[in-house]
């Protein structure tokens, strides 16, 4: 036995692995401190600090702060998408707005959409069917659509440097969590892949689901446009609580929709993490909120009064530009 | 190597251990062959039946199938237990029915509530404080209260056969979930301390909570009296959706509001296992629904057409009289 631990010790590759960085992609400076530090101080038998295994809870929001919402949340493109599929089945929606705007395929006029006028396309293009064909579906765009800008899929423009944060923490004995806005039976059929977070940890905005019988009387649960969570503001902690049960020791979020997630998981006793990713790299991925000084009026992003919230509460902030090295894994 | 399994091969405490019975409290029979022909067909390599570690969920009914149900539901005797304190609050409940009669102490009376009267017992009595609070009473209540019959507390009632089972999967691999349609944040309270079940495996009949702050500006969850999920009947399985979003391999219930999710996990690809727990043994616990011939019309309990389903479906029906040595871990 003893002979084994000193080969190890010895050994240079060993020593290696022991010594190696969880996080490679990151720059060194106060937000990889922060990561490290907390895991240390959480994981660290004997330190007053230390959490049980079984309380080690970590919550991510996912447009954003895992990978890129610009110039679109995915999921929006992917009921963009369908519109001409539910128009096929549905051919009096072809003159109701804002599925005429959307069938004109006029880019400019279907970026100014309003939110409502979103979540109505979400709500038409993405219920009524099945569980089991909504997902078949969904995998199937995911698996062919690209990004126009980087020509990649949308599992591609994943940030590698929270990949990474994410291995750290479970090799730490964490749980990891998806707390998104986005929807959840959507966001479920690739994060097990991309992420390696399984469907029973993620939070997100949910539809009801209707238990019923097809035509051989088997089971079938079909989506319903009906809201069952909002999981965006306070809908996150309160997302949190419906399905996870526990207040997370560390969340990441990068607007002012997490931002209930984050105070309320900074308010737990003991040692908390609250970070927040800030857009401030035009050249690599986009610029936007207190970044480019954008007003605060806009919906969903990281403005003045959440960068003031951070710093009075200890929020720390990572900036894309100088905290990572690199953001997307095909980079070289 | 080599000389390192020969040692345990040939230590009779090693080969005790490799062959120590996972389920000493069942007598032989079919229900303990189903469940451990359904373990080694899903968890051997190699096999067909093979299910990867990832999509192993089980689920479990918590009332009359994990602990005794008779003669009410726990929860519901601790929502009468609080309904003094609640008039005490409210004074002007005392003379309103339901509240009136609970109030009277009369068990005759009580016991003639409905279910409907006994709803709106928990939800005047299980709402309107915060989490925090909730989970710090229920606690106390869980520690301290005895069932009259045995003299225990609530969470000595549970069946020592079933938290075999549950440990015996989750040593295969198995995540174990409890799917019942008592209150998430009530079982939330004990099951992990009972069941080593933690709280984000929980789906449960569950009440909204509202994201508030308190007078010192810090975050609270508030329960609220509105319904989010009712986790009965088709309930369980729409829920089994939002929390899990996983088909479970395996399920077990005891009664009617059990019917759809042990259909709906039967109804999955490859080996499923259903089972029901038949409450026949008036003598160590009690004798209800096909086992004593009551009426079809008595509401949640394992009525005669639910047996006839599960002969025709090929669930497997568990007899505590025949197939459990021992049914409290109390007993010797």
């Amino acid at each position: 036995m003893i002979c084994t631990v000193a080969a190890l010790l010895l050994s240079p590759l060993g020593w290696l692995g022991a010594q190696a960085d969880p996080l490679p992609s990151w720059n060194d400076g106060a937000a990889k401190k922060a990561i490290v530090d907390f895991v240390q101080a959480t994981t660290t038998q004997g330190r007053p600090t230390f959490v049980p295994a079984a309380e080690r809870v970590a919550a991510f929001d996912q447009d954003g702060t895992l990978w890129v919402e610009q110039p679109m949340y995915t999921q929006v493109l992917y009921g963009l998408d369908r519109v001409p599929v539910l128009v096929k089945a549905r051919p009096e929606l072809a003159s109701v707005e804002p599925f005429k705007t959307v069938l004109t395929g006029n880019r400019e006029a279907i970026a100014k959409l309003s939110m409502k006028d979103l979540e109505k396309i979400l709500m038409a293009t993405l219920t009524g069917m099945s569980i089991d064909q909504f997902q078949a579906e969904a995998k199937h765009w995911i698996d062919t659509t690209k990004n126009s800008r980087w020509s990649r899929r949308y599992t591609e423009l994943t940030y590698q440097p929270m990949l990474e944060v994410l291995k750290y923490l479970r090799a730490n004995g964490y749980k990891t969590f998806i707390v998104t806005g986005g929807g959840q039976d959507f966001v479920r059929v690739y994060a097990e892949e991309v992420y390696g977070i399984p469907p029973e940890q993620i939070v997100g905005t949910a539809g009801g689901v209707k238990y019923e019988y097809d035509k051989n009387g088997k089971p079938v649960l079909t989506k319903e446009p009906t809201l069952l969570l909002n999981d965006n503001d306070a809908g996150k902690p309160e997302g949190i609580h419906l399905v996870i049960g526990r207040r997370p020791y560390t969340a990441f979020g990068n607007s002012t929709g997490d931002r209930q997630m984050l105070e309320y998981t900074k308010a737990g006793s003991g040692i908390r993490l609250a970070m927040l990713v800030l857009h401030d790299d035009a050249k690599r991925e986009y610029a936007y909120g207190p970044a480019r000084g954008l007003p605060d009026s806009k919906v969903g992003t990281f403005t003045q009064a959440l960068y003031e919230e951070a710093k009075k509460n200890g929020w720390v902030v990572i900036s894309m530009k100088d905290d990572w090295k690199r953001i997307f894994a095909f980079e070289k």
